[in-house]
Order: C-alpha cells, then sequence, then structure tokens
C-alpha cells in the first residue's frame, strides 16, 4: 500500500466522528420530497449539501431543477486522460408514517447497537456521504482526486424522480461522463459481498372508483345502491389469477421467460427460502406458482396495491355506504416490458369489468422507468468487483434487485451511459418503514471502499469506456 | 270538537313562539354523547330537560344510569282505567363533523325557508319537544293527561344506545307499560302519510388480514411475498355473487321471501325508482337480482363494508407492501336473522376463504340488533293510523324502514312489549349530516298530532293492549 493510500485512510479514521457527526446534521433535515409542508426542508438539505461540496473543495457548485426539486450539482474535472464518473445520490427521504412505529423520532438520529436509526439514513444519505467523505479525503490529503468527478445529487429519488431526465436532458455536456457510479440503491444482503447487474422497472397508477354523488346511510340506501368498496375490491381481485399470475391481457407480453442462464446464475446464489419467509413474519405461496423467491423478485414482474382506502376508518363502526373508494398500483417491471404501456393494459383490465352501476378513473402516476440491465463485460463493472474481491477474499455474486433505480433507464436514455451501483447500505435497513437504519460498520467500509474504486477506475484510460456508449 | 280539543289547540297556537323558543334553547346545548370533550354539555341538557318536566307538572324526575350518559325519566300515573304509554325520545346529537360544510353553525339554530337548521334538532330534540309540548299543553289547559304517560329521554342513543338495554333491564316495574310511543325514528317522505311498522336490525364486525410482521419495500420483496390488500380484496370479493346476493352459508337462513302480502303492500306505495336513483347520482343494478329498490331496502338483510384501508393513502405514490389490511363491515338484518349467528357465519366464510400465506382476525362490534315488526293488529298502530287519516284525509301507508331502530327490539326484549314510531322528522332533514333542519311545519302538525294520539289512546282501555303482551 502506498503511503498516499495509507495517508487517506488515516485522514478518513481521524475524521471519522466529524463525518458521522455531518451524516447526523443531514438527516435531522426532514427532506420528505413527497410533502409539500416541507419544501423548507428541501430547501435547507440542499443548502446544506451546497455548502459541504464548497467546502471540501469541489468546483461549480450549483443547482440543476426543471421544474421540481432542484438536484445539486458539484465537479472537479483537472485529470485530463483520466475517465470521467458521474457520483449519484439523492438528499430527499421517504415519508416518515406511520410515525406511531418508530422506537425513535424519524428526524432524531439515535445510534442503538452499532446501527443509525432516521429516516433517510439509509435511503440514500448514508451512501451519499459516504462517496463524499471519500472525495474530501482524496482533497483533503493528495490535493486532487485520481479521476475527473462530477457529482449529481438528487431531489426528487423517493417521488419518482420526476424531473430528474428533464435535468438530464437539459444537460448533456455539463453531465456527459464515461459511467454513472450510484451511492443509492442497497447491498442485498450484509453477509454477502455482491454486486448489482440489473433493477426492474415500475409504474404507478391511482383507481378511483364512484357510485353515488355522497356518502348515504346503510339503513336508509343499503340493498339497492352500489357500495365502491365492493366494486373495488372485485376489480382488485380480478387482478391475478388463482395461480398468483397477473390477469390482465396483455401485461407478459415482451417478458421472457428466465433463461437456462439465468436460473443457473441464481442457483450458484446461497438463499434459503424458508429462513427469507420467516424472517419477515411471512409465508410463502402468495407469488406466480412455479418459479422461486428470486426469480419472483428479481425476473418476474408483479402488480401490488400499495394501498386502499375509502369510508369510515376511525374508532367503533359507521353505518355508512362511502361514494367514493381509492387504490394506489404500482407494477414492478422487467425487460421486455414497457410501462405506459402496462398502465393502459392494466387501465383496460379495470374499465372492461366496471359494472354498470360504478364508473372508475384511472390516473397515471409521473412514477415511470424501465427494467435496467448493465453489460456484463462493462469496465467499471469489472472495478467494482475487483474492489469488493480484494476487501472481501472472493469473487462477488453478480445479483439483480426487485426494486427500481430509475436513474439507470433514464441516464441510459439521456446520455447514453451505463450506470454501476456502489452503495453501502443493505436492503434489510428499512429504507422504506419505520425504524430505517444504517449499519455504522457500512459507514467505515464504504468510505475506504470508494477510495479504493476511484483509485482503480482513475487508472484506467478514459477509452477503455469508449465500446460501452450506447450512443 | 269538544270545546277541551278546542283549548288546547288554542293554547299550543298562543304558546307556538316559546314552545319554538325553547326547542332553540336545546339545540344550542352541544350534546354530542360521542365526544368525551363535550360531558359538560350532555349534562346541561339533561339538566336542562329535568327542570321543563318538572316545570310543566310531570313527576318524579330522575334520571337513570347504567354507567353512560343518564336518561331522562318523569312519570304521570293519575288515570287509572287509561293504558300507559312510555314516551321515548333522545337528547344526544351526532357530531357535527364536517364542520366546514354547514352553512350556519351547528349550534346556533338559525331559520331559513320554514326551515330550523341546527345540529340535533330533526334527530330528535324537535321532535322530543314535540311530545313535550303536546303534554304540557294537557297539563295546562285541562290540569290532568288523558292516559298515564311515562317519560324516557335517552342520552346515548347515537352512540349505539349501548347503556339502554341495561337501564330498561334494571327498572321493569317503573318502565312497565302497554306500548313505547317513539319520537325517534323520521317520517319516510314529507309528501306521504306513513307509518313504520318494521325496521332491519344490524350486526357489525371488524376484519384485519396480517401477511408479515412489518410492512415491506415492494421492489426489494414483490413478487414472493403476500400482499394483505390482495387478500383483502378476494375475500370480501367472495362475501357476495354476482347476482349482488350474500354468498355467505347460513347468511339467509331463516329469512322469508316477501309475501304476496308484502309485494302488494310496497306496490300500492308510489316510488319512482328511476328518480331514486337519479337523485343519488347513482345507478341501479348492484342489489340483489329479482327484487324492487324497496324491498332491498326494507326487506332484504344486506352485507355492507362502511370502511376499508391500509397500505399508503397520501398523496403521490409510496412502493409498500403493508403488512395489514382493515375493513369494517356492518349487515342489515331482517326478521329470523339472530346478529350474532350472522357475524359468526361471516367469520367462517372468511377463515374457511383466507390463503395459507395470511392471517385473519374477526372483532364483533357491541352494534348489534334484531330486526324488528310491529304487530299488523297493534291497538296503538290502529290509534296511529287513525291520528294520520283523520289528519290527511286519507289511509296512511303502512312501510319500513331499511335502517335500525334498536330501542324497539330492546324494549321487546326488556320489557316485553311493542313500539310505534310517531315521530315527525322527516328522513331528509339531513339528521347524520351537516345542515340538519327541521320543518317548523312539522313542529306545529307534530303539536296537534300528539295531542290527537294521546286523546285516542286514552279512549282505549288498558285491556286493549293484553294481547299484544309479548310476555
Amino acid at each position: 500500500m502506498s503511503p498516499g493510500r495509507d495517508a487517506v485512510s488515516g485522514w478518513l479514521a481521524a475524521q471519522r466522528s466529524r463525518l458521522l457527526a455531518d451524516l447526523e446534521a443531514l438527516v435531522r433535515i426532514p427532506s420528505v420530497s413527497a410533502d409539500p409542508a416541507r419544501a423548507a426542508a428541501m430547501r435547507e438539505a440542499a443548502d446544506w449539501l451546497s455548502a459541504r461540496l464548497a467546502a471540501i473543495g469541489l468546483q461549480n457548485v450549483r443547482r440543476l431543477a426543471a421544474g421540481g426539486h432542484p438536484a445539486v450539482y458539484a465537479d472537479w474535472l483537472q485529470a485530463p486522460a483520466a475517465p470521467t464518473v458521474l457520483v449519484y445520490g439523492h438528499y430527499d427521504v421517504q415519508p416518515p408514517d406511520p410515525l406511531d412505529r418508530w422506537l425513535s423520532p424519524p428526524f432524531e438520529p439515535t445510534v442503538r447497537d452499532g446501527r443509525l436509526y432516521a429516516r433517510g439514513v439509509s435511503d440514500d444519505k448514508g451512501p451519499t456521504l459516504t462517496a463524499l467523505g471519500a472525495l474530501e479525503a482524496f482533497l483533503a490529503v493528495e490535493g486532487r482526486l485520481p479521476l475527473n468527478v462530477k457529482l449529481l445529487l438528487e431531489g426528487e429519488e423517493e417521488v419518482g424522480s420526476r424531473t430528474l431526465s428533464a435535468i438530464l436532458a437539459a444537460h448533456p455536456d455539463l453531465l456527459a461522463a464515461d459511467v454513472v457510479l450510484s451511492a443509492d440503491g442497497a447491498r442485498w444482503r450484509p453477509d454477502l459481498a455482491t454486486v448489482n447487474v440489473g433493477s426492474r422497472g415500475i409504474v404507478a397508477l391511482e383507481l378511483t372508483v364512484r357510485t353515488a354523488a355522497k356518502d348515504l346511510h346503510s339503513g336508509r340506501y343499503g340493498g339497492p345502491v352500489a357500495n365502491p368498496l365492493h366494486v373495488m375490491c372485485a376489480l382488485i381481485a380480478s387482478l391475478h389469477d388463482a395461480r398468483g399470475r397477473v390477469a390482465v391481457l396483455g401485461f407478459y407480453d415482451g417478458v421472457r421467460e428466465p433463461s437456462a442462464e439465468d436460473r443457473a446464475m441464481l442457483s450458484a446464489i446461497p438463499f434459503d427460502e424458508a429462513a427469507f419467509f420467516a424472517g419477515l413474519g411471512a409465508a410463502p405461496g402468495a407469488g406466480e406458482a412455479g418459479y422461486s423467491a428470486l426469480e419472483l423478485n428479481w425476473l418476474r414482474p408483479t402488480l401490488e396495491v400499495n394501498g386502499m382506502w375509502g369510508g369510515y376508518m376511525g374508532a367503533g363502526s359507521k353505518t355508512v355506504i362511502p361514494c367514493e373508494a381509492h387504490a394506489k398500483i404500482t407494477c414492478r417491471l422487467v425487460a421486455g416490458q414497457d410501462p405506459p404501456t402496462v398502465a393502459r393494459a392494466i387501465e383496460r383490465h379495470l374499465q372492461a369489468r366496471c359494472p354498470s352501476y360504478a364508473g372508475i378513473s384511472v390516473a397515471y402516476g409521473d412514477h415511470g422507468a424501465a427494467a435496467y440491465a448493465l453489460p456484463p463485460g462493462h469496465p467499471a463493472l469489472a472495478a467494482v468487483e475487483a474492489v469488493l474481491a480484494e476487501r472481501s477474499g472472493r469473487q462477488p455474486l453478480r445479483v439483480w434487485i426487485g426494486g427500481t433505480l430509475p436513474l439507470s433507464a433514464m441516464v441510459l436514455e439521456t446520455l447514453g451511459i451505463d450506470t454501476v451501483t456502489f452503495s453501502f447500505s443493505t436492503a434489510d435497513e428499512d429504507y422504506h418503514a419505520p425504524n430505517e437504519f444504517f449499519r455504522l460498520a457500512s459507514f467505515d467500509e464504504g468510505l475506504t471502499a470508494w477510495v479504493a474504486l476511484l483509485r482503480r477506475l482513475g487508472a484506467l484510460p478514459a477509452a477503455a469506456f469508449a465500446p460501452f456508449r450506447r450512443r
């Protein structure tokens, strides 16, 4: 190990408590992008990051916006022969609801058993500040970075990255790079070195059923009049067949069955289905029949109701026949599925099954992204695998994720480049649920891993990426 | 018309503005039984009534309580050969929410277009004071009542009469009577003289579906894991068949088809189904096939979901697979159905259809009452019909109500007597909604109608009721 490397690592060790205090300061800011009442907190988080980026020596700090919460941008471009990476993270967080399930308040970071608990600490403020810490260490110790870095910290990841595509499209030269290194996403398991090579897409829609002009008393009107909750249930129940398969005509158009290679890759992965279900307090049997749990999560599309409501939800009973019912639906998509085409197929299915005594309306979310797959021979994938192998002593496994990284598809479409995820959050960290946490050990591990990855990529010629440019 | 009758009517006409001022005073007291913050107002309303009852010359004024808001009792028992009637009303009111929909404040009585607007004015303070006004008129003009009267003014009608049964059971001698005259309930339509001869019963339950120990991310877990909203929808959808019939085994046990007499009675009623649905902004076709709207509302039982919820209900989308889903269910019951038996049949249906990967629990509400039917030959029914016929010039129509009057079933069970409703509120007076009102013409009409009814019942021998005592 070179003296430089020792010095960077030493700097990180010495600064550890200050870096952690920075993370705590950032997660105290309730930057919930979905909540209009949190607009001031969104600005505060962007300000906090902008100030940090300038303070550590990054240049050209600015905001990029396209009508929504802005992304924070900065760069350092003084390594002419080296590749250019676009480091991605996000500063917005999920809503903290249900608040009553949190053991400590969501925006008061609390350490318990080596874990830092707070909304957004794992998704994605912790991983984002991990990458930032590595950049700071290089600049502080060596006065330079080993390659050209552009940083793009989004403010709308948790609301479907609704303006990110416009931001990317509006700044093709500013954001041009050889590859995106994403500090978002999550390691699949804490006990296994893995690298993500693909993610599912997503499409969202919201269904409203209406049956009358106003809520009605169930005694005075019950019997002849329709109940929108009954209609809603029948419609939702019609979306899956008895074997757990989505029953929407055209839903699976373009979807290929897992190949022999896919199945071989999956079978190489140590995965205990019984332990998986037991760990969730859940039981198998609900998914599409004929597929393993990993196939269902990574290689098969889903249609899920994420929320449903109507009528009286308070204590006791209220004898009301509501006039409306609502359901929020998202689908996870795989290669071959086009988000708007899937949404329209679902709407057609629902419209065709809506009884004459009800009316439905379907609103399309802006939450759409196609599935993504990283080319197997990509040099950034090789670099990530080498870093992880070096640190764990064995070759990391290639895995998919069942979630969506809308970024990858957008970046491919707008900038023509691929995205490698390099995040040190872990998928069990309850990042869309109460009691989200980030392992402090992951923070430490991530800081030095980012240092190693940036060095390794900096040693490659920029030309190594040319064959993988998609345009 | 006897001079006495003229004098009583003349007294009512002379006292009209004072009687109306009394009603305004009572509706200014926000006696919302469901709201613990209104406990003082509940006491104030009971005090106000107690003072009025004593002032008009009723005796033995007291409160009867069984752990909840007390009922106010008073009597006048100085007509030894005449029948004894138990006059029922209630002084508690529905919560006024949603407040922003009221055109004038709910507890500031306001006259507009011959209607008095205020929470509780139609249900049931107006009808209660109508009966009281008639008693006062007799006592003021004639110094006596034409029959024995016991008065029971409940304080928990709007919270399911939760202690009324205990109050009735605890005072069998005090409350013993030949018939109950209820000033609660509502005339079916403003344009038609009707008398209620039956009401549906009710039973409530709440279903919870659980599929995991906590909410899960739809990307990371979606595919292999169960979604409780999907399970809930399939279960709820299974409760009705394609023809709108409740599909629960045993649900219709004991239910008889409408008889030829029932159908003849219903067909005599002018009822425009198209106008009924149009007025609600609704469409026909959802109810059990083969029955008219009135049959469905009055003579057929229902199973309704009154509220359902689970997962994310806020703005935008949240990619969550919730771990729980909830539904509130009530059934309106007809003769032959036992509330707890029906609830257990529904639970068995749900348990039998719950998939292996979900767990359900069913909680029973305390909101249970059997259906009630007044015997067709009851002398109090004949008296009410005669009074209404005399005043409208034609025989009133016998109608059912689709709602529940728990009082009738409780009185039958505890006191062994029947209940005749004699209320001058009307079913369109928004009594569980914003802008509740009471027609001032109904107040005037009710005062003299109560006078006529009490005279007519007082002319009957007490023995006329003996054949109808249920025990």
